[in-house]
């Protein structure tokens, strides 16, 4: 026998019953999404390399290293999408959608990955479910509100309440250059205590240096003086904004000044929703706007803002909650002679045109062990066809929960459809 | 400014409108899965390259020229699933699940890849809805019969009416290497008449051959007596219990006995649907047994059938029939000044938390400018604030359609809602 071939490293299987959590969380999603008048794009599995780099930084981890690529010939390629929100821009530019709307509100839910090297609450292929807002009409603070209403009232539905919403604001592309120059400007003095990684990022991207996870660069950044020195009085007056409208929500949200995510296309407005009992890997979701994104890329000047929620993060934070729904057949035929198998299978797809969810055991077996079958299938009800119903014209219809049992005739399917829809026995 | 990046050749961004059709497709067929009692599997994107090498077989054209593979250092690494079937094997055997069950069913949704030259209805990413029954109780004629009706009424539910149903069987594992024989003894006489491929196959896999589009091939293939002489006794009677049982169904299908489908694992039932109207690509789907596959991967001897059906071709053979529905939205506020903005924010939000899909605009501007906007967002209703609605706590309510519009009090929002949600006005 050659060697089993296993499910790739930082990938799963999912399974029923696990199946029917996913199921719940995004037909839920799909629900709230259509509530708030956001619709679905879907963007291709891959997308080229260039892509990346230039939406989410040359410098980013997530390009620099955790990029799946494909094999290619040429030198630079396709690589597997890590996020969602550069392929939606790229779409929205290649469509021209500036041209046919002021505002659009697009929304997605799919697989997303990145090389890491897998860890409980990180894996190679996750899943995402995000929004993102685009257009000329984009620049309202109202809006900002409405994206992180929107994803805390996501997480809500899902069945989450020990979450943690951080707030904050990198300003306009100016404010940020000037945020980056004082940071810059305070741990120079500590360059030589800094981690080798960091040491690199304070000339190429200083920002990063908030996110290190290297103790003696914690200590260093726990002692800086991070404010809202860098803001311009527009950025200040937008956020006051932001802030407000979130207040008239009833939306709680925790200043978080050193928050400035990984990626390079943000501005103004960041958030990140965390959950306190998922230990290290505990974002659950994070968004925020990015206003240069769609120029860069090549597009018009407009404005746009978008978040993406973790799926697995929120599986992992409902663990101790979720209860599995099993999904719940209708009935189960069982036959006990070959010339009721042949009656039971036109029965059972005269049921299934009826619309009821039905099923049947195909093999000819004891009727303890078909009423086991009937039993670990979880049906409602089993339908019992033997010589004597077939002599008959009947079926016996047994309620599996009460126990009770009656004949009921076949020559009229409608009404025994009925009696099962409708739960009579 | 820098070259614009495009939407990867072979794949495509499914967008609004278009989106609402991929939806429909796909919740129909949530809907008759669930009726039949499948139950959702999800495997990874990518798979070892050996697991579909093992499972297709080496000298497949999918394996050997379509595969689309991940960057590695390594000799064999992973590559984007061509097809659903051999990945679900795999989660079959690694979860044990034949020790759990005896008989599964298994249904998935998702995209698949090829790394082939795109033409019309051939993509590099395209999309499949597919099921795999597998288990030690899988050996009944009747769930081929279930298998083909399943495929059949899912086309059905779709909404085509126009495609036909080819049917063959190959027999059990020796009987297919029987006819193999007969197929390379008929064939070895016109040797250097074969394309070169053809001549390739001939030795290595000749049912290939039945699949070639070569001109002269098809002339050679069209003078082969292709007949049951290799099927034995047991094969025969299988497969015609297999027609009864569709036969009793109401099936209507056409024996085809040169069908051979491209992959190797097919044994038994083999099957196609195509649709007349779709030209030289015409295949709506297609599957069969393969009885053997699960031990060939390591596991138990357990027997299997599946299908699969490509969501671009059947969205290309519903194009003359196919209308767009569009989802439609409950309301949109338009606030006429910076109060009424404020206060339309709230509403907007009160009215979603009462389940109402509702939008606005954010942005100020004129009257006919926002009436331009309301009207684009194709709600049912325009909810108007106004200084004057401000001032007596109502909103105006227009009915888009109607042209109907009533003042509703905004002290209670429950009733606001409850009239929209009913139509009232």
């Amino acid at each position: 026998m050659a060697k089993k071939i296993t499910v790739p490293r930082g990938t799963t299987d999912i399974l029923p019953p696990e199946i029917s959590l996913w199921q719940n969380i995004e037909s839920t999603a799909r629900k709230i999404l259509d509530i708030y008048n956001y619709k679905e794009i879907r963007t291709p599995i891959f997308e080229e390399v260039g892509l990346f780099k230039r939406s989410l930084g040359q410098t980013t981890e997530v390009v620099n290293k955790q990029l799946l690529e494909l094999a290619s010939n040429k030198e630079e390629g396709f690589a597997l999408r890590p996020e969602g929100t550069a392929s939606i821009v790229r779409s929205y530019i290649e469509n021209s959608i500036d041209r046919k709307e002021s505002l659009t509100k697009f929304c997605y839910i799919g697989p997303m990955f990145r090389g890491e090297r897998p860890q409980k609450g990180r894996l190679r292929q996750f899943h995402q479910i995000g929004a993102e807002v685009i257009g000329q009409d984009c620049g309202s603070p109202y809006i900002d509100a409405e994206v992180i209403a929107l994803s805390v009232n996501l997480l809500k539905e899902f069945g989450l309440d020990n979450f943690k919403l951080k707030l904050n604001t990198l300003g306009s592309a100016q404010d940020r250059e000037k945020f980056a120059a004082i940071l810059r400007e305070q741990l120079k003095p500590h360059r030589s205590k800094l981690s080798e990684d960091s040491q690199k990022r304070l000339d190429q991207n200083v920002f990063r240096i908030l996110d290190s996870k290297d103790r003696e660069d914690q200590k260093i950044i726990g002692q800086l003086e991070i404010g809202y020195d860098h803001l311009s009085t527009d950025s200040r007056e937008y956020f006051g904004k932001v802030k407000g409208a979130l207040d008239g929500l009833g939306v709680k949200y925790e200043l978080s000044p050193g928050l400035v995510r990984g990626l390079d296309y943000y501005t103004h407005t960041v958030f990140e929703i965390s959950d306190t009992s998922l230990g290290s890997q505990d974002a659950l979701g994070a968004g925020g706007r990015y206003n240069s994104l769609v120029k860069d890329l090549g597009g018009a000047q407009v404005d746009a803002i978008g978040f993406a929620l973790g799926i697995e993060r929120i599986l992992l934070a409902l663990s101790d909650k979720k209860t599995l729904e099993q999904l719940t057949l209708n009935c189960y035929i069982i036959a006990l002679d070959e010339v009721a198998l042949e009656k039971g299978f036109e029965l059972l797809n005269q049921l299934r045109a009826e619309g009821i969810s039905a099923d049947m055991s195909f093999k000819l077996s004891s009727m303890k062990s078909l009423m086991r079958s009937a039993n670990k299938s979880q049906a409602r009800y089993v339908l019992i066809l033997g010589e004597e119903e077939i002599k008959g014209n009947v079926v016996t219809l047994k309620n599996f929960e009460s126990g009770q049992q009656v004949q009921v005739n076949l020559s009229n399917i409608k009404e025994l459809a009925e009696t099962i829809k409708n739960k009579r026995v």
